[in-house]
């Protein structure tokens, strides 16, 4: 069961500047920031309630948010649901013919992530998180 | 302050597919369906721990929403934040320079709105929402 928006992805050209809208003018709190490597990423994670807006900001332009940026010049990318059991979402998901990304879960910034493919959905980017036990 | 997300808005070409997948797979209750002559939609609300998605499917072409789908085949459209006070955040955000679509609150499916002009946020297109008293 899908319990809440863990959180919003956007993708942005430049962390600094869009934290000048998300942070100084919406005035949403800087929960995290991370580069993460793998996936080719600068991030940052501002609260809002108990959901979060999950800023990227490619730092590689052959990764998928580099491609997006490119094709888009950034904008919402993805919204992604908590659940409890990210494994047996995937496996309904699958087992109801829904082309996944990820055959498996995987470690992400949210916890064990995977995300279903926008084809799914006519366009819309689906990700599922459990987050990690505190 | 901005309180939440309030909704995510996702244009889609066929409400009643669309169900198939947010309702149906991701198990989301909906919470309401509208028509709203107005703004060109057939709408539905699904619930999502505090928030909402929204699924907007344009009834006329010339719409934004109708534009939106004209030009991307449908995807994430919207981000919409809750406010206790729609009015003195469109006052703020004007203040700071950011473009406006809406110079003034008005009556929306989500309570009093407001949107902010995508220039503003390089892409994004952001909402605020007051809702109506019960």
């Amino acid at each position: 069961m899908l319990k809440k928006i863990h959180h919003v992805g956007v993708v942005v050209p430049d962390l600094e500047q869009a934290m000048r809208f998300w942070r100084d003018l919406l005035g949403l709190p800087v929960v995290k920031t991370a580069v993460v490597q793998d996936q080719g990423v600068k991030a940052a994670l501002l609260k809002a309630g108990e959901s979060e807006i999950e800023l990227l900001e490619p730092i590689l332009p052959e990764s998928g948010v580099g491609k997006f940026l490119a094709r888009r010049g950034g904008g919402l990318h993805h919204v992604c649901f908590q659940t409890d059991d990210v494994k047996n979402e995937l496996r309904k998901a699958n087992e109801k013919g829904v082309q996944l990304i990820d055959q498996q879960p995987r470690a992400g910034l949210a916890g064990m992530i995977c995300f279903l493919h926008p084809k799914a959905t006519r366009g819309v980017l689906v990700e599922y998180a459990q987050p990690f036990e505190e």
